[in-house]
């Protein structure tokens, strides 16, 4: 028996629930789920939830130490439909008070791309991917 | 203009490819994309992907240092469709030498998980909730 090759939840550690939220809600603009709470916030994304957990917490519930600092060692993607798009979102987020990490630029592997980062510091990648396409919905359609 | 809400891909930073990549493939059964490559492989999950990239070529990506230690300050849950499957898929993966965090048990919010680590301690929580439905191809119906 394997896990199907799927996941369910993306869940983010973070210092603040409530500017986490509020980074989610005001500068991305995205609804939270009704089941959020005084200590979770959900949003439903595509198939998956993105969730917002307090650091300490998240760390007790996998019984792992809280202690850690530096790079996280992930990212998130969000991939546009258009270069222009990146270009467009990323200055909109900046003008919403968004970290930009990194402007973006054409990348190595054929794409163009920049980083933000939200209040914690969790990287998010806003990236045209010519490779990759996406259906209506925005899902990944790999190859 | 907002991100519309959903993710494309959740990347992870890596120490050794060829170990990450054996782990996906054969502890978790899972098939990489074609367009996988000696530096980076991607594996379709339900409308994202999931990539395995060095920890330090992701850092220099998003011009971040690489260093880092300790948690890491994210999860990544698989949701099952019961309470006996939980146990299941951490007894096989336990039988393929997975690190198990955390064996299962009844959590406070009503559901039942435990946590295994990939081989750069990135957790996965293996959980049933009853309270998140999931639609025939195991995407999550929030509420």
């Amino acid at each position: 028996m394997n896990p199907e090759q799927r996941l369910t939840i993306v869940g983010l550690g973070v210092q603040d629930l409530k500017e986490s939220t509020r980074f989610y809600e005001e500068d991305f603009g995205w609804s939270k789920l009704d089941s959020s709470n005084d200590t979770i916030t959900f949003f439903q994304l595509n198939g998956i939830l993105l969730s917002l957990y307090s650091k300490e917490k998240l760390a007790e519930d996998a019984t792992v130490s809280a202690e850690g600092s530096g790079f996280n060692s992930f990212t998130l993607a969000y991939n546009t439909r258009s270069k222009g798009e990146v270009d467009h979102l990323i200055q909109e987020l900046e003008s919403r008070g968004v970290r930009i990490v990194k402007r973006p630029e054409e990348v190595f592997w054929g794409g163009y791309s920049g980083y933000v980062a939200d209040p914690d510091g969790h990287l998010w990648e806003i990236a045209f991917n010519p490779y990759l396409p996406l259906d209506s919905a925005g899902n990944a359609l790999g190859t």
